[in-house]
C-alpha cells in the first residue's frame, strides 16, 4: 500500500501543469501535501499559492529585476534564483517532485531532484528530449522512478501496467492532427497566428499550441516516450485521432493492442501519477467529467501525412541522430515559433528556419548539461541570423 | 518467468475453441504440449488430432452409440463417457485446462480440474452462468487462478493487468448490436432464421449466433464478468460498437478508461489465457492480422436499447436474482432457440418463452451440482411444454 500523504515539491506552481497540481492536492488534502514550490514571475498568484498550501520552502525565479523587488516585497521569506529551485527540487522533506516548469529551466532542478532520491513527476517537456541520456543514466543509478504527466505518455504508462517492456511491438502515440490536418497543402502557406492558434481539441499556451499545429509537439513526445519507455524510435508510430479521446495506444507483440481513453484533461494525468500505483476517486472532483460513449459516438484514424508536418519529420530524425541534434531542434523551434507568432515569418518558415538550423549543426555525441544548453542557445542565435539575412 | 512447455488438458478439442486452441499450440510447439484432449462425437477429427499431437490419454464423451462404436475402432485406445472427461480434465501431467466444451458437459470437469489444482482456461459459457458460486468458491479455497477465453473478458482481464479490483468503477462490455441493430420495431416480429443467424462481425455456430443477435450472450458474458472479476451488476455496463474492434473496457474510479482491440479473432485470447503472464509474437502466426487503424478509419458507440433486446433485460435480472434463475435462463434459452432455428416459434418468441419459464420458476438458492443442472432441464421441459401449449 501507498503510505499517504505523498508530500510534494512543486517546480512551476503558477503555469498550467502547476495550477492544475494544486487543484488535485486542493481536492485531495488527506493524500497530498505541498511541501515546497516555486514559480518564475507571477508573484502575486505565488503569495496567493503560499497563503492557501502553506509551503515549508518558497521560491520565486524572478528573472527580472522588478520580479525580484515584488517578490521581496510579497514574499519576505522566499529564496530568489537558481538556488531557490534547487532547493525546492531537492527538499529533505519531499517524496515526489513534480516538473512543470517550461523550458530549459526544468533540467537542472530535475538532476538534483534525481540525484536526491525523489520520485519524478515529469511535465517539462525540454528535461527528457535534450537531456533524456542524462535524466534516465542518473535516474536509473539512483533507482528513481520518473512518471510522466502528459495525456500521451500518461496513457502509454498506464497500458504498460502489469505488462513487459519485451512485449511491446508499437507504441502508436495518437494526435488530434491540430488545425491544418485538412487544410489544402498550398494554403498552409497563408495560414495566419489566429488560424494556428485554433487548436481543435486542447485550450493551451501559444508556444505549444503552434507546436501542436506544425506536430513539432508530437515529434517532441515520440523522442520522449524514447527515454520514459526504452522503446527504440522503430517501434513508435503516430496515428492522427482528431477527437483526442484515445490519448494513445500500446500495440503488444501478440497483435494486442491497449489503449487509455479520457475526456481531455490534464488533471487526470497528473492524478495518476501523483497517486501512482493507486487511482483516486474522481468523482469527488469537479473537473474529471465521465466519457459517455453514446455521447462521443465515433472515433476517427487516419496517417500521419509526413509531407504536411514537415517540422514533425526533422524532428524525429534529430531525435533519432541524437548527440545534440534534439537540443538544437528545441532551441530553433522556440526561436522559430517565436518569430511566426509575433508575425516575422511566415507559417511554412517555421519548419525551413529549423531544417536550416539542424544542417549547420555539427553534433557532440553524450553532451553533458554545459553543452546541451549551448548547443540549444546556438539554434536561437543561428536561426535568429537566418531569419535577419533573409528579412 | 513462466516454465514452458505448459502441458495442456483439452476439453473440446474438435470445436472451434478447440481447433483454434490447436493452431496456437502445434505453432509454438516449444511453449505448449496437449498431454490429454476430450471430444463429445466428432471421432474422425478426434482421430487426426491424436495423431498430430499425441496426447497421453485421449477421451471421446460419445453422446450415442454409434459414436462410441465409432470410437471404439479408431481410437481404440480412448477412455469412453464422462469417466474419460474427468480424467483428461484431472489429468497429473496437466498444468493447464482448456475448457472448450459447448453447453453443460464441462461443469463437472472443470470443477474436477479445479480440484485437481490445475489452471482453469474457460471458454464454457455456462459453466460461470449456471454455477459461478460454486466454481469461484472451489477456485478460491484451492488458489486456482480462471483465465477467461472469450473476446470481452480477455479484453477486461487484459485491461486490468496491474490494476486492483478496488480501482474499477465500471466494466464496460462492447457489443456489436448483431444483425437486428438498426432494424425497425415492428420488423422484429417477422425476421427469419436465415436473416438472424447472418452476424456482422463474428462466424460462430447458430445456437450463439441466435444468442448473439437477442443479445442473450452479451448478457451471459454480463453474468459470467460478474464471477470472473467479482464486479457487482451495478458496475457493469454494455455499450453497443459495430465494428467489433474494441472488445470491452475498463472504466476506473479516476475517469480513466483502457480498452483493448484487435481485428476480430478467438486465437488472440486464446494465445492470452495459454501464455500468462507471458505474451507470444503473433508475427510467428498466420492467424493474427496486424490492426491498420487507417484502414480502420472509424469506430462508432451507441447506448443499448433495452425495448429492442428483451432477452437482454431478462438475462442480467435472473443474474441479479442469482439462486437457480440463472440455470433456468440457460435451459429455456437453449431450448427457445432450437424451437426458433427448427422454425416453430418466431423471434419475438424466443424472449417470451424465456420471460414465462423464468416467471414460473420457484429459485433455490445456492444450488449444488444437481439443482443446478436439475433447474436447466426443467426449463427445458417447461419451454417446450409452453410452446405445445401455444401451438
Amino acid at each position: 500500500m501507498t503510505t499517504f500523504p505523498k508530500r510534494i515539491a512543486l517546480l512551476g506552481s503558477t503555469g498550467s501543469i502547476g495550477r492544475q497540481t494544486l487543484d488535485v492536492v486542493r481536492r485531495f488534502p488527506e493524500h497530498f501535501r505541498i511541501v515546497a514550490m516555486a514559480a518564475r514571475s507571477n508573484v502575486d498568484l505565488l503569495a496567493q499559492q503560499v497563503q492557501e498550501f502553506q509551503p515549508e520552502l518558497v521560491t520565486c525565479f524572478a528573472d527580472t529585476p522588478e520580479v525580484e523587488a515584488k517578490a521581496r516585497r510579497l514574499l519576505p521569506q522566499a529564496l530568489i534564483g537558481e538556488q531557490g529551485l534547487l532547493a525546492v527540487a531537492t527538499h529533505s522533506d519531499a517524496d515526489i517532485v513534480v516538473a512543470a516548469t517550461s523550458g530549459l529551466v526544468g533540467l537542472m532542478p530535475t538532476l538534483a531532484a534525481i540525484g536526491a532520491g525523489k520520485t519524478i513527476a515529469l511535465a517539462n517537456k525540454e528535461t527528457l528530449v535534450m537531456a533524456g541520456h542524462l535524466v534516465t543514466q542518473a535516474a536509473q543509478r539512483v533507482g528513481v522512478p520518473i512518471y510522466p504527466i502528459d495525456s500521451e505518455h500518461s496513457a502509454i504508462w498506464q497500458c504498460l501496467r502489469g505488462e513487459e517492456t519485451s512485449s511491446i511491438h508499437r507504441l502508436l502515440l495518437t494526435a488530434s492532427g491540430g488545425p491544418f490536418r485538412a487544410t489544402p497543402l498550398e494554403e498552409l502557406k497563408t495560414v495566419t497566428v489566429k488560424q494556428a492558434l485554433a487548436h481543435p481539441t486542447w485550450s493551451m499556451g501559444p508556444k505549444i499550441t503552434i507546436d501542436s499545429a506544425t506536430l513539432m509537439n508530437k515529434a517532441l513526445e515520440v523522442i520522449e516516450s524514447h527515454w520514459l519507455f526504452g522503446v527504440p524510435y522503430e517501434k513508435m508510430e503516430v496515428v492522427v485521432h482528431p477527437e483526442s479521446i484515445i490519448h494513445s495506444m500500446v500495440e503488444f507483440i501478440d497483435g494486442s493492442v491497449k489503449m487509455q481513453a479520457s475526456l481531455p484533461s490534464m488533471h487526470l494525468p497528473i492524478m495518476n501519477a501523483l497517486a501512482y500505483p493507486d487511482r483516486l476517486d474522481s468523482a469527488e472532483t469537479d473537473f474529471i467529467r465521465e466519457l459517455r460513449w453514446a455521447d462521443v459516438a465515433s472515433l476517427h484514424f487516419e496517417d500521419l501525412d509526413l509531407e504536411r508536418f514537415p517540422c514533425f519529420r526533422l524532428a524525429v530524425e534529430a531525435g533519432k541522430r541524437g548527440g545534440t541534434y534534439p537540443c538544437v531542434l528545441v532551441g530553433a523551434d522556440e526561436e522559430a515559433v517565436e518569430l511566426f507568432l509575433t508575425r516575422k515569418i511566415s507559417y511554412i518558415e517555421i519548419a525551413q528556419l529549423i531544417d536550416a538550423a539542424l544542417e549547420r549543426h555539427q553534433s557532440i555525441e553524450q553532451p553533458d548539461v554545459a553543452a546541451t544548453l549551448d548547443a540549444c542557445a546556438w539554434a536561437r542565435r543561428t536561426v535568429r541570423e537566418l531569419w535577419k539575412k533573409r528579412a
